[in-house]
């Protein structure tokens, strides 16, 4: 056997143990009796510490070198599931056993730290915390690094979005900031001419349950590979054959639920659409967080939240409901989806102004990450942030700088890749229209395949075998800017 | 670190990988979506095999002998994990990997026959399958005999029900069949001349699933660490911190399903009464399968299926479904869960015919694996054993040596641990009345704490520190015998 085929062997196994994880993961979030909980951290443990152990074996490294010396013999796939396993070994190989267990340790001690402080509205009870946190995080930024031949903070973001550069990041939300408040104050002003009285159910769980599980098949979700469940966080998990995604229901509230299925429906037809021939390997697996995010986005805010989409879809509401009138028609309901508002809450934010909270904490982390801002100035500096960039400022750190669990837990470098899959997925919406002239009137008819072809063709299949970049300038034809998102945005809130 | 120090780390990691595997075992029973299924053998298989490489590995042998060596250091526990570590080993490191495979391949294709066959009614499509089956078990029984020190069919039962001896399975298995034809004729004379009327419902599922809860709860199942679901052959999985019990609900019989859940809810408080600290050992887990089913029958059988349950659940049932009348009365629905009938198939069998068709299966399987019955002369095997042991004989192989998957698919040795468990039930019921005076009455009055009490003390806490036969003597003050179980169906039966 050649090393490269040595190689698959191992990481099939490494691909199947982190499927395993996937679904216990998923049971932990979504079913687990609440006394399991000790004994699925355990297992949980186990089956990591396995993994890991299998990435990071001595004679791995010497097989990724002979392999890449034989890299002329492989196919194309073969060498981008070789790189993407060189990657991983790199990320995991990195650090030292006792390294890690430090960070896991940093971590879930700032975590609990943070859990109370932000009860209590306390950040110097949490400051301690963070400050250890960021301190590995420095190391572990530094050290890969070097490793990967790229800068600190780029280290980090390499976890999640691989290759993602600074450079590219700052043009593009320097871009987001220049345009962004302008538009925000328009659309606000237009908004507030507008009624805005929400119907207030109740709406019964089961009936949103079965609107859901219609809307998802009809969008293309397939229950014969995939659950609809119910967790305090919703989330997609599962494994590509299996896709679970979960939900959380409000009896007076359907639109928050509804509108959350369709956005983990985009990240499960991602998960589904991954190359058949490439499961379990590393070139198989989605090619990033900001690839994933662009798919979640897609179907949520690009053509959910559309009149197209709510054409089709306010008769079925109304009859779920056994509702009528003016609320229920299809300018009321789409209205209703598009709200703009100047919050504090990042997750509570419309997608107007959800960049706004992200670019906020990308500088900051990143000033943070350069040593040039200090835990201690952090509530400061979101004050000054926030008034800059969405010209409010909360009253409590709570509202603020402690409202996201990221950096409490060691989770750096995460927070651009929403607004990236912002981007990526207008400019994917932008192309995909124009390669379907008639894509907003099939919408319109409840016909999704079309669109999910040309996601599947496009995005999909393609697994992990280019990077975010050339991904995106292949399925679009150019490469990922800002234009597409801004004309969204004006189109759908100017005009 | 000691070596045994050593062997119980490398325990408690197969340990946690075994419950891992139990989870999504439980999963792929209950509600993963079809689809996943092939994924999911392959998850399994890997986590398998990493459990048995773990197993195996050539330190592991080392280290038993060192640390049984120095065993005069530990204490009482740590000696029998010691042992138990040993026989698992053993078992484990007996056969070498291409054996493991051809068993695994045999074992497949001849279920695969079977299904087909079963459903055909066609023994000789399947009977080439089967002697493949039996030739490698017969391999496999001479292999580990020599390890073990036992006799071939011993060494195929120890696997499932370790030290059981085919001597005193014989003297048991031979008293039953001794007193057990009569008993049958004059039990079902005696219920030919009652009424035997079944209410037909319907029973609503969630009215059905309702109950079963209730009756769990007050009998001890704690939902904080358990869950009932649904699937088509109802099991005990999950951990002993996460214990998951299944169910299938018939709308026009609703006892079937409550039985079952009661069945599957003993099982479930031996897992959950395990010893605490001995979580992920050998020694921390349920002793062998017929302590298992021991304790599942002790409940559905000794306790769920008695006049003084009945006493209890009977005004919970009518206020459930919403019935009244003399067919709901105590004496009534006790009637009908202690029918007697002479059936073709083990899995629909009464407590009083059903050791006979144990027995003959054991007796089967016994001659089959000395080479003294071949597979061919199975079907008139068969019949004889039936008329001989039940007075009856099936007309087609389906409802004769079709019926069972077990010699298909490999599992040779284990019938006769569903007779033990009603042998030690029996027994353990006995003790537990003699040592709790009011035990019948308390359990009228549903309260089943002191029954659970006892349980927990002498059975379920003991893990596998004792052997079964030591294990059930301890606790009963008497070697396991068949007087308890033959004087349960004399007073249940004909009194």
């Amino acid at each position: 056997m050649t090393a490269y085929r040595h190689l698959e062997e191992r990481f099939r196994q490494i691909g199947a143990i982190e499927q395993a994880v996937s679904v216990l993961h998923w049971d932990t979030a979504a079913i687990m009796p609440e006394g399991g909980a000790s004994a699925r951290a355990e297992q949980l443990a186990t089956l990591r510490l396995i993994a890991h152990r299998h990435l990071v074996a001595p004679q791995i490294e010497e097989m990724l070198a002979k392999a890449e010396t034989a890299a002329g013999e492989l196919g194309e796939w073969q060498r981008a599931n070789l790189r993407e396993m060189r990657r991983r070994w790199l990320h995991a190989a990195a650090l030292p056993d006792a390294f890690v267990e430090a960070e896991s340790r940093a971590c879930s001690e700032c975590e609990a730290l943070w859990r109370k402080g932000r009860l209590e509205n306390d950040f110097a009870a949490v400051l301690p915390g963070l400050e250890r946190v960021l301190r590995i995080e420095r190391e572990i930024a530094a050290i890969k690094a070097e490793r990967l031949g790229t800068t600190p903070y780029e280290a980090l973001l390499d976890q999640y979005e691989p290759g993602a550069s600074v450079a590219v990041i700052d043009r593009l939300f320097d871009q987001i900031a220049e345009f962004l408040p302008d538009l925000i104050d328009a659309a606000s002003a237009r908004q507030a001419a507008l009624p805005s009285a929400d119907p207030s159910g109740p709406f019964p769980v089961e009936t949103q349950r079965r609107l859901a599980i219609r809307l998802m098949e009809r969008i293309g979700f397939d229950f014969a590979h995939g659950r609809l469940d119910i967790s305090a966080h919703p989330f997609c998990g599962g494994t590509p054959d299996d896709v679970r995604i979960t939900t959380r229901y409000n009896e007076s509230n359907f639109a928050r639920s509804m509108m959350g299925v369709l956005h983990e429906t985009g990240h499960a037809l991602y998960q589904r659409g991954l190359p058949v021939e490439w499961r379990l390997q590393p070139v198989g697996r989605a090619r990033g967080m900001a690839m994933h995010e662009s798919q979640s986005l897609l179907l949520e805010m690009q053509v959910c939240r559309s009149r197209a989409f709510l054409t089709y879809a306010a008769p079925i509401i109304r009859k779920a409901f056994g509702v009528a009138g003016p609320q229920w028609e299809v300018e009321a309901l789409y209205r209703r989806q598009i709200r703009v508002r100047r919050g504090f809450i990042r997750v509570d934010a419309d997608e107007m102004t959800y960049p706004a909270h992200v670019i906020l904490r990308y500088r900051l982390e990143r000033a943070m990450i350069a040593g040039d801002l200090q835990p201690s100035e952090l509530p400061g500096a979101w004050a000054a942030a926030m008034r800059e960039l969405l010209g409010v400022v909360p009253e409590n750190d709570r509202e603020g700088c402690l409202q996201d669990i990221h950096w409490y837990d060691g989770n750096w470098g995460y927070f651009p890749t929403y607004t990236l899959g912002a981007l990526i997925a207008a400019q994917l919406f932008d192309a995909a229209r124009r390669d379907i002239p008639e894509l907003t009137q099939v919408i319109a008819e409840g016909e999704f395949m079309p669109l999910l072809g040309w996601m599947r063709e496009r995005v999909h299949s393609k697994g992990s075998l280019l990077s975010t970049a050339q991904l995106v300038e292949t399925a679009t034809g150019r490469p990922l800017g800002t234009a597409s998102f801004e004309r969204h945005l004006r189109d759908r809130y100017l005009n």
